[in-house]
């Protein structure tokens, strides 16, 4: 990929039902090429200051509208124009050909967010924080990714990297004067700022797991016995049919992930095949993977048919208590068929250390209660200071820490001074590649070929 | 539905995979609305002027490109703004909430282009011509209803009534000579423009065969006898499997219809069930269905059977010229499946009054001179001229000439002169619906709610 010299072309918006489209161009050239294309009302792209915005013909083709920008003030820090004409794959794609038969190459999918981080723009981490922001379809979600985009928690990555700095310049001051075999008042401040350092780095590094539950979605595992109605609640709390559900037990043999927002927290819900001892393999294999599904919740419902007889309900309870994971996993118990359960005794205390709650799927009765529950339980509004919402972000500050880890060990050792500013330099170079200072092209690569073109 | 007074938004783009998307305001308060919304860098949208863009904030939202456009000089000759934010559908709908909080309301679908109508910005057929130029998929169809948008066939009407404007004065000028009993000597001048007018109506309304295949597929039937390989070849021609294929015969009951552009025409292929004496109801059912289909067609390709017996051959031929009307439609005579024929003898010229093409679906023999002799007899080529798209314009014009062919027929007659000008005010009322000089609020709702939301 050329990154410099050449200019590049792209539709920005997606190709539907919509009224206008925009095809972006951007690099050195980005005026000359307009102005081969469009013909102007009046004066050329050439002549232009940047935030002009202009009307022209693109001849025998559209009228468009383009805004013209001026490097560096442009998303990509380039010559910029974006073109607006009407929304017809036709045009789109025709407009697409006179660009690039004007001097214009089409962009790689992410190559005008590449450009703005080449640029100077933006960082690494706010180059990524673009995908999400355009993924993001809660508004958690949405205000982790825009924290990201505006560089807050690029902010506390810099900071972070300082204090390093400063903690490797007291550690070769020591080193300096080791031989001398003096040891510094100094090593008390040394410890302590390490200490912090690494301490802010774990803490990060494990916000990942409420930032990916964020991102990606709180993932509820719905479990219980056979036909105890599953299938029947997912497709309730997600308003349409995408589980198969039947009478005939046993129906859900793979689990059927689906998302859904709930009052602004996206949720991941798991339905699972029934849990019970079965001879039949295929089920066998949907029921151990139920119990590993199970284990990756965060929230689990059990699912208890409360039409049943008391000593059948008292078992499936018993039978989901033994899976999950009080440590580390929150788990509401449901009565549901409660439309159809006669008896006077409620259920609504099935397990004395667990919430319960009334429910009846089929007619929707406790399901609002259910929500608010989960809302609740996600525990993302407590939520507050930086979440890392990135694999492999999470994966560096957790390098960042054992290589942090390492020189306070080294310390407690007595290791010889000289050893410890490797493991330093080791705790920089994972932060570096976070917000970019180092970074090499297969990463870029990498993270931009996940971007749609345009981007 | 307000038409004035009111400020309106929507999406313009659709929601996507794209890298931006575009929110649209119009109307009187649509500075103040977006001021209220958008905060920014500098300055305001009230005191800016028109064609400005302007980079802004909203508040733990988005960070927008602003286009603000001044009365009249808008799409919809209103003060209007396009607001550009990332393309997330959480920012969208955030920023849709937030202007409808601000005072505006959701726009009804077409209601910007019927705005752009009723402030004199475009006529009606002008205004038909956005949803055309938005849905054309070839450059034929592109530039029908581009000609159409940019206001060629709206000044060709223009032409039209100004003449039928000069015919009706003529006319009453004789008739407030009538009592005096002298015929004019512009008599034959007032025939001559008649008759020029009523020619050029029909002209225009039959033009209507041609631009609405063009503007929604040139019909062409695949029939033949079953199992002869006409799914096949559609797939071949689509490149994809939309027909279910087998080698079971009557595997096709229903008739599928597919678009394909072949060198920038647009084909509407219909295959069939094979057509042969079946005692099967439902397959009867299919080859009653198949002798309607190929009645619609322009362009018949019957497909034989190579491999099969001459006789069963001559047979198959016979039956395909006998559902052929040779006057209206134009038959191209596949004879498929060369790659199984092994004998020496072709099968070039099975009928020696139509075209025919040695082809095999299979391996794709034949295929170009197929779309090559499909492309020629589509006659789109030598289309010039304007051509009517749209149904309720032909239906306008076969009116409006009729109203014309009345009056002639009037004068032919001898009928009293102050019988006439009622006629020429129907032909001229039947041509000002077109562009929108006589409407009713009925029509306008009929058209533009088959506008997408945004337009």
């Amino acid at each position: 990929m050329n990154l410099h010299g050449d200019t590049i072309c792209a539709p920005a918006t997606s190709v539907g039902s919509g009224a206008v489209s925009m095809v972006r161009v951007s690099g050195p050239e980005a005026m000359a090429v307009v102005d081969r294309v469009v013909r102007f009302r009046a004066g050329t792209a050439a002549e232009s200051p940047g935030y002009s915005l202009k009307f022209g013909e693109i001849a025998g083709l559209d009228e468009v509208l383009v805004s013209l920008f001026r490097a560096p003030h442009s998303y990509t820090g380039e010559d910029a124009a974006e073109i607006c004409c009407h929304a017809s794959p036709f045009i789109v794609s025709s407009l697409l050909d006179r660009l690039t038969d004007a001097g214009c190459r089409l962009a790689e999918p992410g190559e005008f967010t590449r450009r703005a981080f080449v640029n100077g723009k933006m960082d690494l981490a706010q180059a990524e924080a673009v995908a999400d922001v355009i993924a993001a379809s809660s508004a958690a979600q949405h205000r982790v990714a825009m924290n990201q985009l505006r560089g807050g928690y690029s902010a506390e990555l810099r900071g972070l990297r300082k204090q390093l700095l400063e903690l490797t310049a007291l550690m070769e001051l020591e080193l300096d004067f080791s031989e001398e075999d003096v040891e510094f008042a100094d090593r008390s401040r040394l410890r302590n700022l390490l200490d912090t350092a690494c301490s802010h780095c774990r803490q990060l590094a494990e916000s990942f797991r409420l930032g990916n539950a964020i991102r990606n979605g709180v993932p509820v595992a719905i479990v219980g016995a056979p036909n105890s109605g599953k299938s029947t609640l997912l497709n309730a709390l997600l308003r349409d049919d995408r589980a198969i559900v039947s009478d005939v037990p046993g129906t859900t043999r793979d689990t059927v992930e689906e998302t859904c927002v709930i009052e602004g927290v996206l949720f991941r819900f798991i339905d699972t095949a029934g849990i019970r001892t079965s001879e039949d393999e295929v089920e066998r294999l949907g029921i151990e993977r139920t119990f590993r599904k199970i284990s990756e919740a965060e929230i689990v419902l059990g699912v208890i048919d409360a039409a049943d007889p008391q000593e059948v309900v008292d078992e499936a309870v018993e039978l989901i208590l033994g899976k999950v994971d009080p440590k580390h996993q929150k788990l509401i118990l449901l009565a549901n068929k409660m439309d159809l359960h006669a008896g006077d005794d409620s259920h609504s205390g099935l397990d004395p250390e667990s919430l319960t709650i009334e429910i009846s799927a089929k007619t929707g009765q406790g399901l609002d209660e259910l929500r608010s529950a989960l809302v609740a339980r996600a525990g993302l509004a407590s939520a507050s200071g930086t979440l890392v919402t990135n694999a492999r972000h999470a994966a560096a500050l957790r390098a960042a820490a054992a290589s942090l880890f390492a020189v306070s060990d080294g310390l407690d050792r007595h290791l010889p001074p000289a050893l410890l500013p490797e493991d330093l330099r080791a705790a920089l170079a994972s932060l570096g590649t976070i917000t970019g200072e180092i970074t090499t092209d297969e990463v870029l690569g990498e993270i931009f070929s996940r971007f749609c073109i345009g981007k």
